[in-house]
C-alpha cells in the first residue's frame, strides 16, 4: 500500500462497533462512491472477513461497488471488542484493527484512522503510537449535543476524569479551533461549565481554570451553567470527564424517559391515545433533528495526528460521516492550528 | 409566644420567595385550615406587612380565615432578598425573617423553619444558629428530581462543592433517612453518582467513597451513571454539590428546550401546528406529574433542628406542603435518625 501524494488516505477500522464489519464496510464504501473518489480508504481488518463483508455488500445493498483501487485492505487478524479493558488488550492483541490502524498513520501510508470501535483503546492506542501535540497535556474527546441552534461541543466528555485547570484549558483551546473548522465560525464562543454565571461560582479546578481562559485569547463568555447549554448560545462548554460524562448520559437517557411518560399518558383514555401516538410521531421528528449520524463521530483531540471516534452502534451513514470528519480534520489542519493555538495561549 | 406541649410549632418566613409575603400568608392559611389546627404557625416578618396580607388575603380569597389561636406573628423589621450575598446580609441584617425564625426554633419556641427565601441565606444561618447534628462534616441539601417511577433525591444538589468522600459518605446517610421518612420506605435504595457501574470508575472522590458506602448498613447499590437516574430504579443518588447542580439546572432547561423544538415543529405545515398544540397540551399534563409544588421543598440536612426550603417561585400550594415537610421532619425524628445512624456508620 502506498501513499498517494494528490489523494488523502484514510484507514477505517472494519471491526469497530456493535454492527462491524457489516455497517463499516458499507459506510465505507458510501463515502467512497458519494465523494467520486476524492479519498483513498484503507479497510483494516481479518482480510478474509472483510472481504466477505464486501461481496455480501455487493450482493445485498444493490449499490454500485466502489472501483477497485479506491481502497484497499490491510490485514489485522486480531479484534479488541467493547468489553476489552483498553491498556490490557493492546499488550495482549498487538496485531489489532486499532492498532494496526493507527500504525499505518504513523508511518505515512494514511493520514487518519477512523473506528467506532472500543473508545478507550483508540484512545490509549493513539496517545501511545501517534504521541500527543507538543504542549497537550491530555488529550481529550468531546461529544456534540443538540440544542436549540447548532450543536454545541461538550469536553471533555469522559476521557479525562480528575483535571487540573491547565487541562480545561486546553480543553478549550483544541474545542474551539474544532468547532472553528467544523462550523466554519470564526470564532466559536467557548464557555466554562460552572455553577453560577459569576466569576467566584465554581470549584478547585474551574476557579482557576477561569483565571487562565480569561487570560486567553479565546472568545470566551466566562461560566455557563447547565441550563445554558440547551440555548445553543455557547459552541463550546469546557468541563472535565466526569461533569461531561454524567451530563451526557442523562441527557441521552431523556427520549426514553419521555417515551415512559407519553406511553402512561396514552394509556388514560381512547383520545390520550390518539394524542398520544401523534406526540410520539412528532417527537420522533423532533428527535430526528438531533440525529448523531449527521456528524458521525468526534475527533480524539491532541494527539499527533487524526483519530474519528465513533458511536458502537454507527450505522453506515455514521461511518460514511466518520470518513468525511477525518478528511475535514487534514484539509483543515486542526492540529497545526491547535500547535500554533497553544503556543501563544501559553506564551 | 409559648410552644404549646401538644401540638409542633413551624415558624414560616412571610419574607421569603418573589411573591412574598403574598404567597406566604396564603399557604400558611391553607395549611392551617386544611389540617384543621394540628399546628401552631408563627409567621416572621415585619409585623405591618404581614397583618396587611392577611386582611388582603381574608378579603381576596373568599377562603374562610384561620382561628386567631392558629398563628401568631414574631415581629422581624428586616428582609434579606435573593440578591443578597449570605454571609455579608446575615451580619448587616441581625433582624431578618430568616435569622428571628432560626432563633425562635434555637431558644424552643417552635420546632421547625420554613422559607422560600434566599437558600444560601438560611443554609448559612440553619448552620450558625442551629448547629450541626454531631458527626456531620456538612450540612447539606437535596433536590426531588422526577423520574420514571417515584422521585429521586439527588444529593448534594449544590450546596457543596467540593466534597471529601467522607461527606458523600454523610450526604448518602441523611438522604436515606429523609427518604425513608418521606416515602415510608424500610430501605431506599443508593446509589453513588459516577461514570460507569464497576467498582473501578470513577473520579478520586467517589473511588474512595464508594468504599466507605459498600461498608456502610445502607441498602447501597453501587455506582450509578447519569442514565440510570429517571429510571426510577434508584432512591438516593449522591453526588458533589457542583454535579448535582449542573444536572438539576440541565434537567430544568429541558422542558423549555422541547417547547422551542416542537413550536419549530409546528410552524412547518398547518397539519404541524395542529399536532404541535395536542403535543404541547400532552407536554403541559405530562410535566404536571413532575410539579415541585406537591413536595414544596426539601430540608437542610445535616443541621440540628429543622429547616425547610423552598423555590423562590413557591405558590400557596408550595408554601403548604413545605409546612407539611416541616411537621414530617419532626414527627418522623428524622434528626435523631441520622444522628443514630451516624454513630453505627462511623463504628
Amino acid at each position: 500500500m502506498k501513499s498517494r501524494e494528490d489523494q488523502i488516505s484514510i484507514a477505517v477500522d472494519a471491526m469497530g462497533g456493535d454492527y462491524a464489519p457489516v455497517n463499516v464496510v458499507a459506510g465505507a464504501c458510501e463515502a467512497i462512491v458519494e465523494s467520486a473518489g476524492r479519498f483513498h480508504l484503507v479497510l483494516v481488518g481479518p482480510e478474509d472477513t472483510i472481504r466477505a463483508a464486501l461481496r455480501d455488500y455487493g450482493r445485498h445493498s444493490g449499490a454500485s461497488a466502489p472501483p477497485p483501487d479506491s481502497y484497499s485492505i490491510a490485514h489485522a487478524p486480531e479484534v479488541i471488542d467493547m468489553h476489552d479493558l483498553p491498556t490490557a488488550a493492546l499488550k495482549t492483541k498487538r496485531k489489532s484493527s486499532i492498532s494496526v490502524g493507527l500504525y499505518l498513520q504513523k508511518e505515512g501510508d494514511v493520514q487518519a484512522f477512523v473506528s467506532a470501535g472500543n473508545t478507550g483503546a483508540v484512545l490509549s492506542a493513539a496517545t501511545l503510537i501517534l504521541g500527543r501535540i507538543h504542549g497537550i497535556g491530555r488529550p481529550t474527546i468531546g461529544a456534540l449535543v443538540p440544542t436549540a441552534k447548532s450543536p454545541c461541543l461538550l469536553v471533555d466528555a469522559g476521557a479525562n476524569v480528575d483535571c487540573r485547570p491547565q487541562h480545561l484549558l486546553e480543553f478549550a483551546v483544541m474545542g474551539s479551533i474544532y468547532v472553528s473548522a467544523l462550523r466554519d465560525l470564526k470564532r466559536p464562543r467557548v464557555g466554562l461549565l460552572s455553577i453560577g454565571e459569576e466569576d467566584t461560582k465554581g470549584n478547585e479546578a474551574t476557579l482557576a481554570a477561569l483565571k487562565l481562559l480569561r487570560k486567553s485569547n479565546l472568545n470566551f463568555v466566562g461560566n455557563v451553567e447547565g441550563g445554558d447549554i440547551l440555548s445553543g448560545d455557547i459552541d463550546v462548554v469546557v468541563c472535565d470527564g466526569f461533569a461531561g460524562n454524567i451530563l451526557l448520559k442523562f441527557g441521552e437517557s431523556i427520549p426514553h424517559f419521555l417515551k415512559t411518560k407519553f406511553k402512561a399518558f396514552a394509556e388514560v383514555s381512547i383520545t390520550n391515545k390518539v394524542v398520544g401516538l401523534m406526540v410520539r410521531n412528532a417527537l420522533r421528528k423532533v428527535m430526528k433533528d438531533m440525529d448523531y449520524q449527521e456528524y458521525g463521530g468526534v475527533p480524539l483531540l491532541g494527539v499527533n495526528g487524526v483519530a474519528i471516534i465513533g458511536h458502537g452502534k454507527s450505522t453506515p451513514r455514521a461511518i460514511k460521516n466518520m470518513v468525511y470528519r477525518a478528511e475535514e480534520m487534514v484539509l483543515k489542519t486542526v492540529n497545526r492550528n491547535i500547535q500554533e493555538s497553544l503556543t501563544s495561549v501559553n506564551e
